[in-house]
């Protein structure tokens, strides 16, 4: 299977992976896709160039990426402490009697500060530290990135992607100048729209003259081959590799995602205040009831929730952990490599490929 | 393209077109598809004796089918008056309130009762007459139709098919006797589950033995590839003959459904007390809203607010039409002859069945 993509991004299968793991990015890379990794974790920039820098020997000179999230409206700006005087008070109440009542123990340590990679001066400081190493793409996940971003990328001949879950947000990521659209559906875990993919994807190829890439629900080869059909270029995979030996995940998030069926997310604004899906359990449920506060605006809930998820991760209790993962989490039954996983998906892809043309 | 479904249903090419118009049935029938009546509009048994009898003729001797909706528990049974004292009184409020606002005239002659195609006595007047006809498929929109159903149209030789929105759903279809499974897609018009094609379509073909047609978003020749990449035998369309000429529809509607996006449905309780994908506009955004009353359970809900309908309907309102249509809705922009749009799905899957191995 290879299409112009393949050129485009000098990989030999058009199978880009996404992963917040810079472990199972080297090794889609050098599995012959193109690993992206999620910058959005890296509070520090020196953190993200020392892991870049592993990356640069451990993708054995293949090509790899970055994602990073720079929302079209800016969020609002500043340090933790302060932008912590925005969280009312009722919210607070509200997380610790919900942690008490799932029985989830305290901390033993003190709590590490929330996600800052959605504040737009951090993520400006990932596109800083990404251009000093030899990536390939830069992508953004909210939107098309700032004009001088797309520049300087241009300037240095490397590709820009960008994601969108309409048609109208594609044509302004494309008239923005961004090289590569990815039409993310609403079966795709993390920040997604409300169009799945079936709709999407044909409509955001039609929209664009850029290539799309097709993200939301792609874990085998039959929804690569389909992803082709409706007119993509490639895909956009996450949330499989979760379920890679590679991601180093602790056993209750392991048994989590490998017992979850496809009804078991939500597309939620809790995590981060956008909607973004969500492995569906009694944390999530927590905050559909009735009495629940409403989600805050980006940044703020992640600075509320930031210091729960930690507890919730450390608590052991695979019906509480807080994970952004797509619908194809129904699929995911067993932990396997990463190369396993590309070789299974190219295999199934070609099959597919060669069946159908004999329905002719 | 061809399929075994083609030998199965003795049809041309493997497309079944749901309506509940029998001149859009007629023509997707003859245009070498298979036609499939939705029966839940027929309140009076002897009207669908009827029009059976039209479509026996207008088919032309190929295959068609019908559409009833028996739901898997039984909802409340009773004549409109009796059912119509669990209405609470504040939703009678409610509507009416909400008519007023939007501006909505009253009607000039005397309402029609609500739909009581999902009583389970009327769905199965439905079945008893509709095997009075030669039709070649029974399809149930909600769960596997009783087994002495099932028996009748085995003994009759006629096929049985289930729409599902999850797998477990399709395993019990396939274990209850069902022939075809329709597996359908959160982007779907209707009733509909909330796990989007691209994740359920394998999902479904792979839990169960028997065919699957994939239902939801399809309205393209790329689409129907995609779904046969997938692992359907075929597809189950419906949002998109509400576009066609065939379909007879008020100006009021057809504007509606052309300048509608993809992003204008919404899935919600209002339509009939199970969830549904509607057209989103004034009349299903005042049900959001946070004052308004939580949606009855089926038949309640229908029977609250078809009177409602079919003001809105006559209203020529472009902005309050109650329809059911799935997110293909956003590619509806022209209105187009039954046979022109079953002539351009067939070329386009056959150029794109054909593109794919180029791939290899």
């Amino acid at each position: 299977m290879r299409t112009d993509l393949c050129d485009l991004l000098g990989i030999d299968v058009p199978i880009v992976g996404f992963s917040p793991s810079e472990h199972v990015v080297a090794a889609i890379s050098r599995a012959g896709g193109l690993g992206v990794l999620g910058c959005v974790r890296f509070n520090d920039a020196d953190e993200l160039d020392t892991v870049l820098t592993w990356l640069d020997g451990a993708t054995g000179g293949r090509p790899y990426g970055v994602d990073v999230v720079m929302p079209s409206t800016r969020p609002t700006e500043g340090v933790p402490e302060d932008l912590g005087e925005l969280i009312p008070e009722g919210h607070r109440e509200f997380v610790d009697r919900t942690l008490l009542r799932l029985g989830v123990p305290p901390l033993s340590g003190e709590p590490r500060p929330g996600v800052l990679g959605w504040l737009h001066s951090v993520a400006r400081s990932h596109v800083e530290v990404a251009l000093r190493h030899p990536i390939r793409l830069i992508a953004n996940a909210l939107g098309p990135p700032p004009p001088d971003v797309i520049a300087q990328a241009h300037d240095r001949n490397l590709l820009v992607a960008a994601l969108a879950g309409r048609a109208d947000h594609a044509r302004s990521h494309a008239a923005a100048g961004v090289d590569i659209v990815v039409a993310q559906g609403y079966e795709a875990g993390g920040h997604t729209g409300e169009i799945a993919g079936m709709v999407l994807i044909p409509e955001v190829v039609d929209a664009v003259g850029v290539p799309v890439l097709a993200a939301g629900g792609i874990g085998s080869g039959r929804q690569i081959a389909a992803a082709l059909a409706l007119g993509a270029r490639g895909v956009w995979m996450g949330s499989v590799w979760l379920g890679t030996s590679e991601y180093e995940s602790g056993p209750a998030l392991r048994e989590a995602l490998l017992r979850a069926s496809s009804s078991d997310t939500v597309r939620s604004r809790i995590y981060s205040g956008k909607p973004a899906r969500l492995l569906r359990n009694r944390w999530t449920e927590a905050w559909s009831a009735d009495a629940a506060p409403r989600p805050l605006p980006m940044p703020l809930q992640n600075l509320l929730v930031s210091g729960a998820h930690e507890r919730l991760m450390a608590s052991g209790d695979p019906s509480v952990v807080p994970m952004p993962v797509g619908q194809i989490v129904g699929r995911m039954n067993a932990v396997r490599r990463v190369a396993e996983v590309m070789s299974d998906l190219v295999t199934e892809a070609d099959e597919t490929l060669a069946r159908l043309p004999k329905l002719l």
